[in-house]
């Protein structure tokens, strides 16, 4: 077996499935790696510049897909921060400039896939970024007390999560993207999380027939747990109720292993996140649980963006890491 | 002396100077030979997009720019219809796409001129693209009636610019570029026009050092007579008429080729056009006039935007033909 770790994990293909923030740390680590990668994006996003995209241009949303390419680019540094960035005035107001590429291109090529390929090209991106589907699809969530909520952005806001909800599902019906399928077929390891838990991962999981590829799938596949449960969404969450939740939508516990983040902010930086959630607790104490230091340290540089919302985040490299480990061993 | 004529234009440094529709034919005819190219660019223009973005963001008109580094990409038709797209609906009506490029990236380097050399990246153009001056700057223009014109697109817009006008200015006062100056000193070759006479030409020469730096340059100056006089503008000019006007303002009669288009237009289209204005004379008998065909063919690949304002126009390829010949001889 070689000991470099870089030679044994040429190749190997890695499939990071999710959405957002979360995807953004684990690929932006994984990029330094010689590895085969494909992000799997969900499009059920429908907030901020890219609802306003969808709502007035009709097109896919570009939002998850910017993040990514970005994560996974290898331009200058001026490129990724052109990509990331926000008008700030009138009718442009709020748009980042990566989003109106994407939908420019979409218009421009007739096609959203082509788009991304595109916008990929520009970006000098390692690997690839595919939508799990290329329908037009909203996200929609029943709660017990009968309310729905009409879109990702409303589910993002919500604080009666955690009081029990009927269903989730993607209006109107949808396919999952057939190079997804293609992708899963030959991975070696499958990454699902961190993130949003019902904005950004488990809409993945209501494209139809993405769960069956999961289940087929021969690869191994990890789940990175959140480091911090969302306030009235996942309150009060340890890791087995995300792993139970993510069972109950695969249909099948299909995780080989389980990432969980060993190393405790300090008290004021959980404080200070108090009015957002709090931390998860891990319950589980199985073989395939994999603890490790995964804290991201403040100061990291993010896109500002992320900066707000994720004070107690995932370090890229250190995640990265552990993540190269498993493939090393596959 | 070489015989092959793209040998002979190697590495001859050519100037051209205006803004619009008519620097984007003089440019993409002289893209494919092998030339040292340098379009000096208006920064007056105000109206549409450019207009929007100037308002509401503060920054310096891309619309013109963008046209000179589509002219000049070598990047596929893709990225070059990319820059041309206009958004339809919602606050991005309007917008093309190259515009919010331009003013991203002025933005995210806080620099106009930065933005263009990145934008030229980009976009793979062939020579350099400098804006004539980095002020922000408005047209404005009093008429004989006293009726004081704010703005390029006013004086676009306007019929009584025949009727007579006072003066012509920028406001506030604005310095050329010194690379603009620099570019001049080493031009073997200054091409002025065609284009929109007040509206595109004469605004790089109200620039305070650019009249001087024309009159100094020792390179030979060449003016493409419009084919066109627009109603209300230049209503009833014949050449000579352009030439004593470009003379007052340059402060010299600099010229020593006076490039004129011998073909004349079907009836049907000099009818078609009979509302936008007749076509322009010439009443000069000098050895500098050379007359030739440069009359565009309809259905010749233009982005949309042109179509409509220039359904005759000059041809690229005959234009950049004649002036490559001028090249030759020096």
């Amino acid at each position: 077996m070689n000991t470099n770790p870089f030679l044994r994990a040429m190749s190997k293909k890695v499939v990071v499935i999710g959405g957002g923030t979360g995807n953004f740390v684990v690929l932006r680590g994984l990029k330094y790696y010689p590895l085969d990668l494909t992000a799997v994006v969900s499009m059920a996003d429908d907030g901020g510049s890219t609802g306003i995209l969808r709502d007035e241009l009709g097109v896919l949303p570009p939002g998850d897909v910017r993040q990514c390419l970005v994560a996974l680019s290898n331009s200058s540094r001026l490129m990724r921060s052109l990509m990331n960035y926000r008008f700030e005035n009138g009718g442009l107001g709020g748009h980042s400039f990566g989003n109106l590429l994407l939908s420019a291109l979409e218009k421009v090529t007739g096609s959203f896939e082509r788009a991304v390929e595109e916008a990929g090209k520009i970006l000098y991106i390692k690997g690839k970024v595919i939508p799990v589907t290329t329908h037009q699809v909203r996200l929609k969530m029943v709660l017990n007390n009968r309310k729905v909520l009409e879109g990702e952005k409303d589910i993002y806001l919500s604080q009666e999560i955690d009081q029990g909800y009927k269903t989730i599902y993607l209006e109107p019906f949808a396919k999952v993207n057939p190079r997804v399928i293609d992708e899963l077929k030959t991975a070696d390891l499958v990454v699902v999380g961190p993130g949003g838990f019902y904005t950004s991962l488990i809409p993945n999981l209501l494209v139809d027939g993405m769960c069956e590829a999961i289940r087929e799938c021969r690869g191994k596949k990890v789940f990175v747990v959140n480091l911090m449960n969302r306030k009235g969404q996942t309150t009060g969450f340890k890791t087995s109720h995300y792993l139970s939740e993510l069972t109950r939508f695969i249909g099948a516990d299909v995780f080989d292993y389980i990432l969980i983040n060993s190393q405790k902010p300090s008290k004021e930086l959980i404080d200070v996140y108090a009015t957002e959630g709090e931390l998860v607790e891990n319950d589980l104490d199985e073989k395939r649980v994999i603890y490790a230091d995964l804290l991201g340290r403040l100061g990291e540089q993010v896109p500002k963006d992320m900066l707000k919302r994720s004070l107690i985040r995932h370090d890229s490299k250190k995640l990265a890491q552990e993540l190269v480990k498993i493939v090393d061993h596959l």
